[in-house]
């Protein structure tokens, strides 16, 4: 086996083959044989012999001693040159890397194919937690129709934080970043631009064809304030950034898909509301089997070394079978695109805090534009004052989500409208 | 294939099956070639082409055409019976009863081994939530300390209705038996020995060596009372039947495991408390993973004909490969016994409710006792009358059971004491 990277994830990974007792035995059955890094003098946490660490990955990729690459580098290149390197030198793959595969799944998937080796990626979803192998094999007999998850753990500590009163937004994230949980540059977290890499894997497996990363929706948590989680806390919600991949339906036949990433009120009693801190969860809803979920850490060394672990321990299990011919369920055979539905055609519930000059004729007037747009309410409160503007939060009724914006384009260029600090989707 | 028993497991299946479309291509390569029943004559819900159905079960798993038999009777004989000789004839196993795997997994795997067959059993533990597989395919690289589940529907939904109030628990299991949540001979659900066949299962999964049913502890949960409820729920906890299989240690080295079933003063904030109704979960903690949960629907048609098929599906692509080496991931070599801890060398917390004459001295007097066999207390709180009687409820620190039963005999010899309604672990 060759192993690409020896940063968080490859360290884990390697300590944990390296002990081996009381674990699967098969373990024994694995030699680490090479090991690429950028930079050789860096001191390394694991011990191994010497002439194991190298730096010419490009060689790794191509040595016939090595069966296997497990490719923990990280970010799209060198990775996605040296994976495609090595499915045409006939190596199977393992990685870690949503990014790798959420934007050029399909160009390794079909050199994976065309070379008959195996591409597996426990760890690029939901670090420690069993979800992609499960989808493919325990439910791949159901007919999925949506899958809710918070899989980015960096997020969901700091709106969990928030939520316990810690401060406010910029306040965790510097904490978070103190304690390892949010890195340096947050953004692809803060962004929920990890969270869409991540959902467009689960969307593709789930519903059985390719998807367009540049088609996902996603919004990130900035715009999340304290003052917006005691209100959705007093309407009965709490707010997480919830990636969904949701099979809608016309006339009772499978429409597109709609596959988005947003801060979300998420009902109190719903299962994905007590996922705090950076724990992930994978809901899935499917026909036969109901709702079921998966629970776990969404990173970290350990737990993401278990689940590359596994992979290498399960692949090693199938070539002992049989090197030519694969397990037709494990591999990615994704001959179509699923086409998503742009995020103006989804219908959803809103959640609006809008600030107003003038609190008695407002309510009227909001009434009246929403009316006029086919938005109904649920509920509008005054919630209080802020800066001497009376502050209303509204949520809709289920509306197609072009609609609500029209409407609200128009309530803001109403004159006693100050503006609308806070939009978000409630599920 | 041949499937045996076409009751609502075997229903669920067939139909599901039967249903392709939308659903894994592989499951147009599987031929319902036989279907076993006891009655012939009773009406069913599918429609199978004529001469399916039969009531000769032994001709079906000797059958030279079948090559997979999907058991769905349930019950120890004719299952085992029928197993084993089909075992024989070389047909690979998929079953769901977990009676027949707790009592006869030895027997069957060892002739399965012999064999060189499959025995895939999904359906067994936890309904549709995947998690045999999961155990064996995604954690077994991890080191398992503790699997700790609530496994049976039944007692959950029970539990579950009594802490909202709806009644006392033979009100709510006579609710539960016309909602079909309950059978008309709950017994084996009500009193713990069917989570009891399901965590030997796991255990004997999670710890790699067989398990002697009769060592597992079981209690069921007829002695939980509304009032226990109500105490638990001021105490901070919510009382479940958990399955428990934990590693323990002694010196830092694996001691014996403790595999048991007893309903348990769960703390509110742990993620078991917040499963509900007829819901399963199965918690999992290893090393590096942390912990890891499986939550879904534990049982009915749908969910449990989805574990059942997604075997049929993962078995069919296995074989597919190779049908003569199998992989060696999902075979089960269990070469060993687990030894298992008496119930009374638990180390737990235990939470009882005592009814006493004379309540202000008996305070004394319960320290005393305790203190004589080691037993410290956490908390002790009169909380009301019952029947002019004193009622105190105690909570303890850590204690080994034994000791604590001990105590608890001293006290009930006491004058003063009436009686202690109730005993249970708290987590
Ligand atoms: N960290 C987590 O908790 C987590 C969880 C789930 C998935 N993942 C995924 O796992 C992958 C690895 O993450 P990580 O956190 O382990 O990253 P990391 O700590 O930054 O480690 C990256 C490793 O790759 C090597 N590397 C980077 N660029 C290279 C280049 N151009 N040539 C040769 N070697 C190069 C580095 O070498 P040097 O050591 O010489 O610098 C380092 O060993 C990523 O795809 C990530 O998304 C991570
Ligand atoms: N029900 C659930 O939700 C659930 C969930 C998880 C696991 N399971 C397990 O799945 C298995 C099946 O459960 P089920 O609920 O489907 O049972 P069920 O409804 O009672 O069906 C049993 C079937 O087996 C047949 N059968 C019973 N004894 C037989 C005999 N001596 N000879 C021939 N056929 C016989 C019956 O035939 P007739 O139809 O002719 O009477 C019937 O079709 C059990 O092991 C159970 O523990 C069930």
């Amino acid at each position: 086996m060759g192993i690409l990277g020896l940063g968080t994830v490859g360290t884990g990974t390697v300590e944990l083959l390296l002990d081996s007792t009381g674990r699967n035995p098969l373990l024994s059955e694995i030699e680490i044989y090479r090991v690429g890094v950028r930079e050789l003098n860096k001191p390394r946490k694991v011990k191994l012999p010497d002439g194991v660490i190298i730096n010419d990955l490009n060689a790794i990729v191509s040595d016939p001693q090595v069966d296997i690459i497990v490719e923990l580098i990280g970010g799209v290149e060198p990775a996605r040159s040296l994976v495609l390197r090595a499915i045409q030198f006939g190596k199977h793959i393992i990685t870690a890397n949503k990014a790798l595969i959420s934007r050029f799944g399909d160009e390794i998937f079909t050199a994976a194919d065309q070379a008959g080796v195996y591409v597996m990626l426990e760890a690029a979803v939901g670090g420690g937690i069993p979800v992609i192998r499960p989808l493919k094999e325990s439910l791949s007999i159901n007919r999925i129709n949506t899958v809710t998850a918070i899989i980015n753990g960096t997020t969901n500590y700091i709106l969990t934080q928030m939520q316990m009163g810690s401060g406010s937004f910029d306040d965790v994230l510097t904490d978070a970043q103190n304690l390892g949980y949010a890195e340096a540059d947050p953004s692809a977290d803060i962004d929920g631009l990890d969270a869409a890499d991540k959902i467009a894997i689960l969307a593709s497996l789930a519903f059985n064809g390719r998807i367009r990363l540049e088609e996902v929706y996603y919004e990130g948590i900035c715009k999340v304030s304290k003052i917006d989680i005691v209100y959705a806390e007093k309407l009965g919600f709490v707010i997480k950034l919830l990636a969904i991949a949701q099979q809608d339906k016309k006339d009772n036949l499978p429409a597109p898909l709609s596959v988005r990433v947003h801060p979300t009120l998420v009902p109190k009693e719903h299962p994905l509301a007590s996922i705090n801190g950076i724990y992930n969860a994978i809901l899935v809803e499917g026909e036969p089997i109901g709702q079921v979920m998966f629970f776990g850490p969404g990173a970290g060394a350990g737990a993401t070394a278990s689940a590359v672990s596994s992979d290498i321990l399960n692949m090693v299990a199938e070539l002992k079978i049989s090197a030519q011919t694969l397990n037709p369920i494990l591999t990615w055979k994704l001959h179509k695109h699923n086409e998503i539905t742009p995020i103006e055609e989804l219908i959803t519930r809103f959640y609006a805090r809008i600030l107003t000059r003038d609190e008695p004729s407002v309510v009227g007037k909001l009434g009246t534009c929403f009316g006029k747009y086919g938005v109904s309410l649920e509920s509008v409160v005054q919630t209080g004052f802020q800066d001497k503007l009376a502050e209303i939060v509204v949520v809709t009724h289920d509306v197609r989500e072009g609609d609500f914006r029209q409407a609200l384009k128009e309530i803001e260029s109403l004159d006693t409208i100050h503006s609308t600090p806070s939009i978000f989707r409630v599920l």
